[in-house]
């Protein structure tokens, strides 16, 4: 996967100088004990994205099997997840792992709380001759865009966005931290790389994440008018290749859909749920997060899916099953 | 609650001279009977809000109950309702009690039917100078601004908006009767304030029911990317402190949101319902109009909600129930 | 109906060579035989609508009863279907018919296939000195704006769209290929016009089909903010006089909407369904594709509707049923 370019990484940054800090209001005192004043700590990933030198978080069981084989040099944990961890990787128990994943998150990228960091922009025609574009669009710095690619009115691209050759960006679109292969097309009103609905809830005050991901849109793909596609957290929201969503689709961050996936209006998939190849969505349906849908799955409109899918399936119906079944409980019903 | 800054009201009337006359096409003889010619009525209210010199009106039994107590000089009513009015209230007995309602208003309210008068902006940074801003972003009126707020691109705040200090406006997005206190984030194309989707069938031709009201947004709140608030008819909209709209969420006139609620993505919300605080709604749920969901409720992502929810209940399922409900019938119909 | 202004038609084209080119990868030897050189094809069209000299497609045995009588020169079919065409029309066999339909039509309208012919557009206020009109509003060529019509701000009006007298269009809108009868209101960020989501799925890259039709609103309708209204594939969508549609509805290409209709918010319509008049639709109902809805219908919100709906019918549930069958099914459950 492409290095992000979009978020300045402000590390490395020692290790006690990341937990203990007025941000945290943790201190060696509050039960974590010493860190190492020696390593420098470079990023904050995953735990099957963390290199030897990043700290990485593990906050459920769900994600256990990765545990055993991060190569992170530190993960902020509780104790009763200690046992899933490798021995060599330096354990960081709190409470509550999220919030202070996010503290560290942000010590790294301050930038990714806040989607206001546009303001530096330039007519498009000024920057790029090889263009078609409209009026009053307007593009940030190190904005990167193809051959014979077309744009239309009123739209934003913030900076860094990459945008391949041949691609058609709609008008009243906007595109940040955003990714374009080849022959995409965009069309209006979209909304493309905000960052995701995640944050810690907290009365007065809920306690927003840093979503420092990015859109990954594959060749050959279409995202329709008035759709939403959120970043990743830490890694991408990624559309597959040659799939196209229709109008007022709404994908949240971290989802991953396949090649070859048709998914019909006002569609929603929620956070962190993965689609495969194939994968047919009638209109109106909703997928919940943190799930799997396999290849070849069919998903009846105006489904609800809230849980993991097999490959060559097809569902429907509210929560979804399988279609015959759910044929035969509508018939049973009506009886 | 604040006064409302943006519709001018053209009154005080005399009550005679309101209600006979060509727009509501009514006349002395028409059953109503004669009106005193020396009270100035000074505005048009809800039931409970309405003071001495108001006008009010009472069209459903389900309202008995604020009847009761109108300090309302008249009320607009028919026959059926009018034991349930206050001696003292002199009642205007008609067939259609919304239609004349919403003749009286327009009367004292003419601009509040079409959302067209918005035509007198200036570029922001013609007026502001605090205030860090996008491209092609224009203001109007008596627009207010405070301290550390950031606006996007493409974004329309029309006469008499006011916003907070740390406030963040997103692009393409539209304001116009709106309050918002500090630190509220508007997200990208989202449109707040708008008239809601209230009129009178009728057929040929429709009859648009005057908005009055506005949209009230308090502290810390977020809305996400293209949804859609629109104003309340005589009272506002509100949404709590606190409070965070995921993308493409709709929230229909007069709906009132208490403070801590989280509301996932394409989430509908119909008129007039209110929501408690710390409510909790999955993603694609719906809620009718007109009903009080209470605080601490829990909505699962897709559920249609149809009738009131007590305090501290999740609910699941179209129509909504219990959740413990939901999956033993969900159970029942897979045996 | 009124011709269609919005894409040139390059015809009209001799039989052969509309039939056997690069485009298609048909030769005469394809099993499809010696075509007549001697007549010139005018247009492609629905089975209905075709005249003498165009061609027509038939693929489906659904429309069995439009092939009887079609007066079209040609018709694009597979042999089980050759039997419901009349003995005069000349059958052009082949596997797939859709996408041969839509490799003829792209030769008649080579425009249709993605919409990025927007670029020659021109301040409104250059062009039009009757209109009141926002900031940053442009039109394209040969647009028609009535007496005493309003736009918003950042509003993109495309070529040749003709739009009435008294008509309210708002802030961020986009129009395209589109009719608007007097007095209708497009309220912000919606998205009226553009093509629908109709394309052959092939793997690596799908093949989009052509769509050369229309929107076509009827006089004093209303539709919400942040709906999408795609054009149809051949015909018109169609918006019936007095509709009124609320905030984030979609309609798919070609359905037609009668008189006198109230469709509440997030509603979806798919593709090539018709309503009758008098429909009132609850706020996220959904609406198959290729459906009938008759007059007078109800459809409660939420409700998800897979099957035709005769007259003065209520219907409520997923799939939609009669709402005593609801009920009945919903008591049963619960016992």
């Amino acid at each position: 996967m492409i290095k992000n370019p979009f978020f300045e990484n402000k590390g490395p940054f020692k290790l006690p100088s990341l937990i203990y800090n007025d941000k945290t209001g943790l201190k060696p005192e509050s039960g974590i004990g010493s860190l190492p004043e020696d390593v420098l700590i470079s990023d904050v990933k995953n735990l099957n994205d963390a290199n030897e030198n990043d700290i990485t978080f593990l906050h459920s069981t769900k994600y256990k099997e990765l545990a055993d084989t991060t190569k992170a040099f530190a993960c902020i944990t509780k104790e009763s997840l200690i046992k899933f961890l490798p021995t060599k990787c330096r354990k960081i128990c709190v409470e509550n792992v999220l919030l202070l994943t996010a503290q560290v998150t942000e010590q790294f990228y301050p930038d990714s709380i806040i989607d206001d960091n546009y303001f530096n922009l330039k007519p498009i025609n000024e920057i790029f001759n090889n263009i078609i574009s409209g009026k009053n669009t307007f593009v940030g710095p190190n904005v990167k865009i193809g051959e014979n690619t077309k744009i239309g009115h009123n739209t934003i691209i913030e900076q860094n966005v990459i945008i391949g050759n041949n691609c058609h960006i709609g008008s009243n679109t906007i595109l940040r931290n955003t990714f374009l292969e080849d022959n995409v097309h965009i069309l209006d009103s979209s909304i493309v790389g905000k960052k995701g609905f995640g944050f810690m809830p907290s009365k007065k005050k809920n306690y927003r994440y840093p979503h420092i991901g990015y859109v990954y849109i594959k060749k050959n793909s279409e995202i329709g008018s008035g759709s939403t596609i959120d970043r990743g957290s830490l890694s991408a929201t990624i559309i597959g290749e040659n799939t196209f969503l229709d109008n007022q689709v709404h994908i949240a961050h971290n989802v991953k859909i396949g090649d070859n996936c048709i998914i019909a209006g006002q569609v929603g998939i929620a956070g962190s749920s993965t689609l495969g190849n194939n994968v047919m969505i009638g209109g109106q349906a909703g997928i919940s997060g943190h799930l799997k849908v396999g290849n070849n799955v069919q998903i009846g409109g105006g489904s609800g899916v809230i849980k993991n899918i097999p490959d060559n399936t097809k569902v429907m119906g509210y929560p979804a099953v399988e279609i015959k079944n759910f044929l035969k409980k509508n018939k049973k019903n009506n009886d």
